[in-house]
């Protein structure tokens, strides 16, 4: 197979999936592509799609149209490839590209962030979790804190929060807890009764759950006494993520992901004052992770 | 079609499902038969089939196997029939009884425990809810509290115990949360690490996670916080659902289902001493409701 000309860096999320296109002889980022949630571990096919057409459309706006897909080597970080089975299925995948390089998509964001293979991050958007890669670990051996869903875990997320405000709303409108500003801002943006919300929301992916966290951070700005305890208990893992990620001497430690900015005046502060600001976006870090792989793969 | 001869009460929850015999000349009870998860909501092919399984082996072992199907006419209370989609599937089931009625779990229970149509209830098992069905109210229209299922409600069930139990598990082995005699217990039931119980729990069950609720109960016994504080808040749910089904003024109000007595010294004392004994068994209340909708039948 001829050595590709170009790289693509994936960056898969629980609400969308962002590729970018990067031209190896000139050192340059091309043009962006957008599409549909890429969680492999709750919906392969669709995440499947989701990077075939985020690939695409990023070729197409490169101006790349006319090249056949083995030009290029895609290096994707998305969500569920924590989960050894859903890696494994992804990687089985007779996809079209020259090669395809996964992992998570904490793990590219942490490329992205500190511009370099060595770094910490913790992503609080649709789902949460945190990770530190130091140059003790090699690149497959790094520290990971949650990831495990906002079933069994994502405290702090979009989803989480969004998953508590339903719960919270259900039992208002049982009459079995008073309402709030939180029950009141639900209702308004889901359903009158809780017939119609537990139908919304019984069989909700992540995604739909964390349309519902933007009313937590609003509510509890509001004084809302429910909201405000859910987002110190949310602040209280986060501050305990990033001791334990400090703990481990990192370049650098960076806050991602949609909700990061709304956390920080929650946050410990004298922990807010060791954080880093990202210096590229995750999408940056997958074709920075691509580059890797390909140059261990032409050592092997 | 021929009046059926015999009735069965069939009550079917999130872990088994049982089947009793009534014959309606002799006014008696004959056998029961058991079978497995009866959820219509979660897993509608499944709980069909453990509703035959539990009435054939009823009718085996009251020895009426010869019998045709067709004199068996069935009053079911299952699981997940509060929510309609789930109930009009079931009910839209070509079954090879007489006729099969079908309402909640909840309902059918209640019947059980008052030995009447009317009284309150409260399930602490698998799953939790309570109900009121007041002479003011018609069948069809009683007063519902929770039953939302795991992922959405049922505080204080042994679902909701289970998961939570897993959920400070997993921080525990993050090393985001001391270990606490439940952690350990957790680990000791089911696997070491995180990705093993990650695996294990990712897409349980409420059956599953209910395996758990006992741990809760020994933990919080032996002083554990966290157990503690889960069942604090249990309770709170509990008295909070109490009140509002005593409010409603019913014939009696009794606590039902696996985890009840263990609930007991944890509920407010003087809540407690207004509950009734059940009187009856849920599959009883069953037979009854099978009866009344006979009745209701033949007026018709």
């Amino acid at each position: 197979m001829a050595k590709p000309n170009y790289l693509i860096g994936v960056d898969g999320g629980g609400s969308k999936c962002k590729a970018i296109v990067y031209d190896i002889a000139k050192q340059t980022y091309l043009s962006t592509g957008l599409a549909g949630p890429a969680n492999i571990a709750l919906n392969l096919p669709k995440a499947k799609q989701a990077i075939i057409e985020a690939c695409k459309l990023a070729i197409f706006n490169s101006g790349l149209s006319h090249l056949p897909l083995e030009q290029f080597a895609v290096g994707a970080g998305v969500a569920g490839a924590n989960d050894p089975k859903a890696k494994q299925a992804l990687l089985a995948w007779q996809q079209p590209f020259a090669s395809l390089h996964v992992t998570t998509d904490l793990h590219i964001a942490c490329y992205g962030a500190h511009n370099s293979r060595f770094g910490a991050a913790i992503i609080l958007g649709t789902g949460s979790c945190g990770v530190s890669i130091t140059e003790n670990q090699s690149q497959d051996d790094f520290l990971m804190l949650g990831g495990h869903g906002f079933k069994l875990g994502d405290k702090g997320s979009g989803a989480w929060l969004g998953l508590h405000a339903v719960q919270h709303t259900l039992e208002v409108l049982d009459e079995l807890s008073p309402a709030s500003m939180l029950s009141q801002a639900v209702i308004e943006q889901s359903a009158p009764d809780a017939m119609q919300i537990y139908s919304q929301f019984e069989a909700a992916n992540s995604a739909k759950f964390s349309l519902l966290a933007p009313l937590v951070f609003s509510a509890a700005d509001q004084g809302d006494a429910l909201a405000t305890a859910l987002l110190r208990e949310a602040a209280y893992y986060i501050n305990a993520m990033i001791k334990k990620l400090l703990a481990t001497k990192p370049e650098g430690l960076t806050l991602l992901g949609g909700l990061a900015p709304l956390y920080l005046p929650w946050l410990d502060q004298t922990l807010v004052d060791q954080l880093s600001p990202a210096q590229n976006p995750p999408e940056y870090g997958a074709v920075f992770y691509a580059q890797q792989c390909q140059q261990a793969n032409l050592k092997a």
